[in-house]
């Protein structure tokens, strides 16, 4: 038998493991041209609550009574598919089983031996590719100036960081907790670190930590940390709009202060960033990734949970700011 | 004598006439360089309230009891300068003086043939160069694509929503009186148009008027009318925040529906446009305006004032909104 995770209701607000399933089917068989995938690694990322429900999005929603899909890293355990053989492992979004068969379509080979698999997920895989897009398609780093992360310590966060200073910037990291703030300066290399969470006055609190001014605000998080950001962004600042997990559970349209006086003054953009749009640029993109990571410079932060049967709670978990860099299910 | 008009105070919230005085002095004399200028037209703008405050901002404040500074178009009487003669008409930032002496600097001579001497505050000044190099820098227009504007009826706006039609975009603009919003459609060729204070859901009357959502939103008044526009804005959108005459006289931060979330969705962007940072296009800029003008493809409207002891009444009329296209005083 095999077992599956499906959505069982749209949630209000905050999701609950309640709003996901255990359902149990027959272990698939391949037919011809397919593979049959035992899954290793389960990815679970913030922008997944969006999924969840069925307002309009630039992904389709996932169906009620329908297993959830995201990224995840598998084994090829059979096949009847040309140039994918017993024991390959392989990269895609597939669905939340322990078993599925699939023809090989988007599913990327992977090597174990380049990298841990998890990897895949994490700094070679999405999270990577966001961070290296978003920084630097949007965010255009120049040698010398500030850059301000929100979610440091998250696994996107914690990459645009360190590209940030690859990239010749100052680095100044938000995060949750003092622990967070100590790693970002001592795995990541940031430059400064503000623990939101004991921080009254961020405003105050950012002019202090970038005494020349924000010009590339990288921001996973929205909400009162990005008003005190915002506060001082520089002259042809530019925001990049990567997440808002402080309003993804919000049930009403979330308020905040005006952002229009501000853009004017400082001739300052705000540009929402999906990596999707930029997919031609991606395997420039993972070549650059993967030498930084071979040449040392870039350090990568997993939270890796055990257990398929801790898929929905290691996704909850992401709302309490649980996991430190990117949070990955092993199976 | 010569009457001068300076800031008497700095106002807060609405400015008010008692923020201006009225102080006499010597007629003044050219030295050797200088020329003797009489003010014929004084432009009066939105973003000269900024001035007024001494807040941080892209242009340096207005000094108390200094006089005030604007576009102004004036004939020189008297020259002791090179290249300047008696009867030559100038533009340029200049004083609120009824005389004043120039060394030149700054100022470009006009020619009284070419166009009537109001167009060189308005479509062939900052006031066409702002809805050019917005347009066309931030918004880029693509055939087909739909255009909103904001305070449509007003100088820059009436300009947007044509150089728009110019570019093959189905143009709506937004405006403060049915009066106003029938000239969009009759005199500057929008394709629709609103009146947004007999519109009580903003949201819903822009989904009507843009059935295929919104590709560019120039946006000169912010607040709520802007929070409609959003709701529609389509994937790949520019908003051009050109102005926020809604919070020009806020004394408090205003609040409103926060961005983010919307900005991700639609991988979109804002961009807070001054411009003064294009200055070098707008040789080639002011080049375009006059052939479109010359053609008969750019119709501009105007608000003439009469009197310089009216300037200040002319700039606090802004803020109701008195003015159809650019309001220009004449002395």
């Amino acid at each position: 038998m095999n077992t599956v995770i499906t959505l069982a209701n749209r949630p209000e607000g905050r999701p609950k493991t309640s709003d996901f399933n255990f359902e149990t089917e027959k272990k698939p068989s391949p037919q011809e041209g397919e593979v049959l995938l035992e899954t290793k690694y389960v990815s679970v990322d913030p922008y997944m609550r969006g999924r969840m429900s069925d307002a309009e999005s630039y992904v389709a929603p996932f169906e009620l009574g329908k297993p959830i899909e995201g990224g995840i890293v598998a084994k090829v355990v059979e096949s009847k598919k040309e140039n994918l053989t017993e024991g390959d492992y392989v990269s895609g979004r597939l669905d939340w089983k322990e078993y599925q068969v699939s023809d090989g379509e988007g599913l990327m080979k992977v090597d174990p031996e380049a990298a841990p698999l998890s990897a895949y997920l994490g700094i070679l895989g999405m999270t990577g590719l966001t961070a290296y897009m978003g920084l630097l398609e949007i965010g255009k780093p120049k040698e010398g100036e500030t850059l301000v992360v929100s979610g440091a310590a998250g696994a996107v966060g914690s990459v645009v960081g360190q590209i940030g200073k690859i990239k010749g910037c100052r680095v100044v990291g938000i995060a949750g907790s003092d622990e967070k703030v100590e790693l970002l300066k001592s795995k990541f290399g940031f430059d400064g670190g503000i623990n939101y969470k004991t921080t009254e006055d961020m405003g105050a609190v950012i002019a202090e930590a970038c005494p020349n001014g924000v010009d590339i605000y990288f921001d996973n998080v929205a909400g009162e940390i990005s008003d005190g950001v915002h506060q001082h962004i520089n002259q042809f600042g530019r925001i990049v709009n990567c997440g808002a997990i402080a309003h993804y559970n919000a049930t009403s349209m979330p308020m905040g202060p005006r952002v229009e006086p501000m853009l004017i003054k400082k001739s300052a953009l705000m540009q929402g960033f999906i990596v999707g749009n930029y997919e031609e640029k991606f395997p420039e993109a993972v070549k650059q990734l993967a030498q930084w990571l071979g040449e040392g410079k870039l350090e990568h932060s997993e939270t890796i949970v055990e257990g398929f049967d801790n898929i929905p709670q290691a996704f909850l978990d992401l709302f309490d700011g649980k996991n430190k860099g990117k949070m990955v299910v092993q199976v």
